[in-house]
């Protein structure tokens, strides 16, 4: 990788988490958030309030691994909650394909060649309609897949029915126990006749798991293709530790994936997630956001607009100095912790709002977590017998103090934008197919080109992501003349920009 | 480097420069702009509008070369206009350090230890207060200097009178011939007993006539610090080559010197430029802004904000997919260039707009440069007899068609922001910090730090910095605690984070 | 008045829908809304997607009007759904109370004098905790009141509860006939022993019912205060007519009020609105917004500053002008139809969108309403046969062309704020007390002060309002000096502004 | 007038000031500044850094009330400096012609019909190439004018002498002193075989002389417009002491001019003439605003955008409670006297900054003026024997303070838009399109529709002057259909809002 496996850092939550990995056989009797969150990782278990399913009826108690299910072209290579339920799904599938426009484009060039004929790839995701976009993408494109739920209740059981129709062979539903969940992983890997060459994950337990069990597998696996920042880091990781075996292709720090993810996304799911939890009101409200990084500079750029008044707090002397430059005062959390009405974390890192600091904040204070964990707010502090909760509405809680004050408290710290608010297509379009082009291009690699090492999506193909995009926005691009191409010294086509340049 | 000299484009016009090189002695009887563009590097011979020596009387019409000045110790180890005005020059240095409080902490660090204690360093530069400030420091700091200008016109007279009062060898004026400019930077490096050790430069100039003149002193010279892009250009060139013998450092691409120089600072000067040449109102107006880079973001930010209608062309699809997101229509040139009232090109191309465009634009359509070289605007296609050219205000130009149309061209296309504009000291004492800490960085680094390439400054040192500038702004950087800084796998003091960070 | 009666426009729409008014004993044997909407005022019927009942069992079909309900003191002088949920009502109001903290300070300045004492108050409201606040805050004052609902799907029938148990007499439960509507105004009006002077109205459905029934009534009234848009046009339709027998004060028209309800309230809500019904993107989109009035307005910066780019259409030059200087392009809707993604009428015109325009609109274009009415697009034009609607969630349809185009419909064209988002606490608590400070002034203002037209607030008091509400942003508000007071020409306690002054 | 003069606050100094005129035959010996201030109005002797003479040769001292000058057909009906200037006069107006297309729409409409035939204007304004774009307007719509300046430093001595040369009867140069300006205003009025019937003032200055002088002269004239704030002060107080024996037209406060001469004018303006002045950086910069009206609106969101932290000090809780929904913390000048980087002040008060907040003050603020007169900071109470001026560029003085600290004030405290910036010539087309049809409108009036009174100019003219200034914007406005306007109520050519909208 260009920017130097070296240059990262491996932060000491990696290292524990790695240690605290179980197998699935061992099945807890009871098996409450708590337990299962050391056990699998974070994002696997993180809930999510977009995610319900669309037809639910919940009567169903019967585990979907005890019962007997066909598709109607006699096909029972799935395990699904209700392949009867395979027609609304279908139609979400249609809605979202509609909204997806890169795919589709990337299935009609498809239709000449098959960049991924041959491609046994096997796949974590979160299974959405968008994700059903993708994997029927990589399907035209000439691939098999096999897929997996990356989160156990991130599941629309409708969609994945829906797969499981149109044979895909699925095993995920909404509400998996943590046995299910390796299990699942396991009837993807492991099937007689199926040797998958290719990796597509979102948390890193499905590489997690065939590193445990079938470390030979990797002998005829092309490369993984790794979504998430938890996923990324372990590769990282195992790339210090000189241990990855097979090419590594980082999709989460692509320039379009950071961008949309972190600061256009959240720019917009900061105001929607504190509206639709406390339906407050921005204009004057005074606002402390814990982090000036992408998704902290997204916040604060929203609310700003809205008309909050906005302090930045930061480690970071020069995200500090573009806070100061983008007109936010800079200040440690104390020196405004008493006055403020809201507080935002967005670091990543842990303990960022101590007991100490909810003790001081005023009454009616709203406390919530745009990071990327949800170990920002010292919630654990909160959980004395002195404080009172009482839950007012779904994911708002008030935290009672003896004296009658009160703390907003959202998403019990989790993340707000996953918890309280949706994801818009067009984002997770963007994901899905760089995920897409990642696969193509770590299939179709020249020997030698990647090595044992984690890399940066190449910047043509994340040129290519955006402007697959582009059409979205009726947006013209203008092309070099030969004359310019040759006066800069680039190509017509790209890539137009040195790796370190920051956009 | 981390990023990779293959990674970067040589652009065409950077080889053909270097082709064009001569040498000093080469006297030309008749000295025009034109001329001399080619002779030496184009940002030597860039005019500045800010750079009018303060106390001008110009009356005086001998050549500094031929006149014998001594300084009040009777050091005659100089060359410039006047020695007499270095009491008014010795003030402006003043006011200048009151707005450098990062140099002056460095200063007040290096009480006790000299880290450029031994270092003989040979510099050129634009001499001004903000200059003098950062030679009076890197004095401070342990060091000897010798200094010559990198621009013929924009010798602030006053201050190199000041400079050299105060013992310094300085060797630059106002309104030097290109014979002076080579001259001056001769008498900086070839002097009986002195043996540079480090090179500070800007553009280039003075890196080539070591390359050229006395190849052998680089034996001793630990390495260079380059601030422009045109020198770093050079200097990735080189490295590519083969032929860079010692490390150099790339101080342009450092991150507060980018945002500083481009978009905070770009964000301010269009509005300024537009202003001060036509007094226009920018309520309404509809602009175009060619390129989305750092320069284009801070145009569009500024004039948005002053509620014109901006559109954006790109090249790029990522950044054009950022301009959409930003909120800006994303065209081809021609399809707005018939409406705006505003062009304004931001890419560092060449002819992004030609004679066709400014043929169609409309009656007072305002056209002017903000990228980094003169060429964006095909204004040499204007110079034909049918087109009537009339200056109506300094820098201003009004372009008469045959049926009256005019087009207010500014700068003649040159910088808008170098030319009509002034850059606040601010940003200076950024630049002057970052090539301060370069240089010790490259003096004091241990054997096999750094070897014969082109480097990036370490990231601690940029966030070193920006540290120093934070005080500015009464901004209160927050500390990691050793748990966080333990979970985060981070040094308490930074570096923060991985060299591919975007900001 | 000062700004002139005859100043005031009457439109048609005001004047048809008085003669259409009907009286309440012509029970009708189906209720459909669209029969209900030509015989009580449009805003009594319209839908509120956030007045849910909280503990909404639903069993109970037994009609309130049926039912023999005491509360615990006895009292039977109240019709309610349920008294025995005025446990869970009386918590609402509570936390209502620690949302409105202007109204809670006129209660402790009440503690001493009773500005109210005497009056008999009879209003018709939205009967929720916030008016619940407001009705306790005028007991306090002094006054006796008797409560009835405007609308017959708002009222919160815990809330209602809660007053009935602490002794307010108050008519109104969720899901009214029309027939019910007019029999809770007819006995708050009209009973033994009570003859209310002043009036509290929401639309001049009461108004107008004392007018047809008692006109008597009016010799002992104070005076009239209204705060809607449509009541307001009655009461200047009665002044012009002749009609007008007792002061009527335009509370709806204050400053505060008015930017609060219009310009900062829809800068929020529009984003809301959208997001919760179509979690689309805002960056990037292209929207046009009919009218740039104060709702206009803030739709657009909100949408702006979110990153979409934003047309507007207007009919008056100046507010068209307005647009242009904020950076808005004027066009007439035809000419964007065909390109944008999102269209929003915020004109209180009738038409804006016409069956035409909607034919020509992109697939998935996303239509609503931000107007004070439900004509602004011609819904109804959308129901024909070759149309098919799909509801595809709460108060969002699809309506598809023959062709497969479809048209995302929100709340079917009637308002999506008042719909789809929620009102904050904060606005309502302005609205309550520009109303309880209004009934204070008009029942204590001396003989002569009012005639019989309609007023609005003094500017003194609106200035009050105002001042009560900035302790909420911790806003401290600068004195003027003697010698300044005398200079101005004011008096320190204001008014500071001249009645025609625009803020 | 529809308002209330009666709803008016008569400051004090209008009282003290009408009290201090004096007559222009008390020729001072010795004109300084600080005597002149007192005896003609504060407007007539306000700076202009923008109206210096273009062709300013200054060689010529002899007073142009001793020269005998012709213009080219033989007339001497004028004075001016030079009426060889002519020329380069008429190229100005030619080119501001150019920039006022409202102007040159009413000359076109006016080819068949001469609104203003038969009317003899006397005018007295600033004598600028717009103004004299105004004046041939007049003139080509059938007015006879004669004029003089209302500022002794704004005329542009070439424009007078093309409007001489063109045959207006002007008096007016450069310089004039306070016997002069008196003397040139008598001169268009009282002269043989001229009796005016209409009057044209800009400060009330004319006015009043004709009111001292020549009182029966009224009984002709047909009425006053009137353009300046001290000039409308004036007439409301003639009204209000029932002495005013004209109608009067306050164009000052129509729509239009407001928001362009206040809000638009001034966001631009803040920024363009700090950065004149001092070279600044705005972002991260710490701002106090001294006044939320329409300029104070207009300086914060200019400094917000360009990333300054601003507060907001305010004595009126409607406006206070605006700044805070637009996201500004409001305070009062001592909280944050200490802290901030720039003082602002835009109230129309006195003493806002005084010494004992200049002493306050940290080393190197920046102070200045936004507002209507130079009162506003105690500039005064700096003229004290220990502290220090230091005049460091024009326009710029460091008040130094024994201890050294150094504040950076502005135009002594004048106003920095008018003294730092330029008005850009699109204002200036808005308010002579005003006064256009503001005297078009008083000469055509039928008897009775105007008394004795101040008048707003009629919204229905202030809508035309926006429209007419739309196709510079290629703005399409929307028509109401013959439907529409019925329901609204409304004429389908407007006016299209009550009296009392706020815009």
């Amino acid at each position: 990788m260009e920017t130097g496996a070296s240059a990262f850092h491996v932060p000491e939550w990696m290292i524990q988490f790695a240690d605290q990995k179980q197998e699935f056989n061992k099945r807890p009797t009871k098996i409450g958030r708590r337990s299962l969150s050391r056990s699998i990782s974070q994002s696997s278990t993180d809930s999510y309030s977009s995610a319900a399913s669309y037809t639910d009826s919940s009567d169903d108690e019967t585990s979907p691994r005890d019962k007997q299910q066909k598709n109607s072209k006699g096909n029972s290579d799935f395990c699904v909650k209700n392949i009867k339920q395979a027609e609304f799904g279908r139609r979400e599938i249609e809605i979202a394909e509609q909204e997806m426009p890169a795919l589709m484009a990337l299935r009609k060039r498809a239709q000449g060649e098959k960049p991924l004929a041959g491609a046994k790839i096997v796949g974590c995701t979160h299974i959405t309609a968008q994700t059903a976009v993708l994997m029927e993408t990589l399907g035209a494109l000439g691939a098999q897949c096999r897929w997996a739920a990356c989160n156990i209740y991130s599941t629309l059981n409708e969609v994945a029915a829906a797969l499981a129709e149109s044979g895909f062979p699925v095993f995920a539903w909404k509400g998996e126990s943590e046995d299910d969940f390796w299990w699942c992983i396991d009837r993807c890997v492991n099937v007689e006749g199926w040797q998958p060459n290719m990796i597509l994950d979102d948390g890193g337990d499905l590489t997690h798991w065939i590193y445990k069990k079938y470390p030979n597998m990797f002998k005829k696996i092309k490369g993984i293709v790794e979504e998430s920042v938890t996923g990324v880091h372990r590769l990282y990781q195992l790339s210090k530790a000189g241990k990855l075996c097979v090419p590594a292709m980082n999709v989460n720090d692509s320039v379009t994936k950071q961008k949309f993810d972190n600061l256009y996304c959240c720019r917009e799911s900061i105001l929607d997630g504190l509206k639709r939890t406390t339906d407050m009101m921005f204009g004057g409200k005074q606002v402390v956001v814990c982090g000036y990084g992408e998704v902290g500079k997204g916040c604060c750029a929203a609310l700003k607009a809205m008309g909050s008044i906005v302090y930045v707090t930061e480690i970071d002397p020069i995200c500090a100095l573009q806070a100061c430059m983008d007109g936010f005062r800079l200040v440690k959390l104390n020196e405004v912790i008493r006055q403020v009405d809201i507080v935002i974390t967005c670091t990543g890192n842990k303990n960022v709002v101590t007991r100490e600091h909810l003790d001081r904040m005023k009454n009616s204070c709203i406390v919530c977590n745009m990071g990327h964990s949800n170990t920002e707010i010292d919630v654990a502090s909160l959980r004395t017998p002195e404080l009172t909760w009482e839950r007012v509405r779904s994911q708002v809680d008030h935290v009672i103090w003896p004296d009658g004050k009160r703390i907003v408290l959202l998403a019990e710290g989790r993340l707000l934008n996953l918890s309280c608010s949706t994801v818009p297509t067009f984002v997770l379009s963007i994901t899905a197919t760089t995920q897409a082009l990642a696969l193509i291009e770590l299939y179709n690699a020249p020997e030698g080109r990647y090595k044992q090492d984690v890399y940066l999506l190449p910047k043509k193909m994340d040129e290519y992501v955006a402007s697959l995009h582009l059409p979205t926005f009726d947006a013209h691009l203008t092309e070099l003349t030969d004359e310019q191409a040759k006066y800069l010294g680039l190509n017509k086509n790209g890539p137009f920009k040195p790796n370190y340049y920051r956009y």
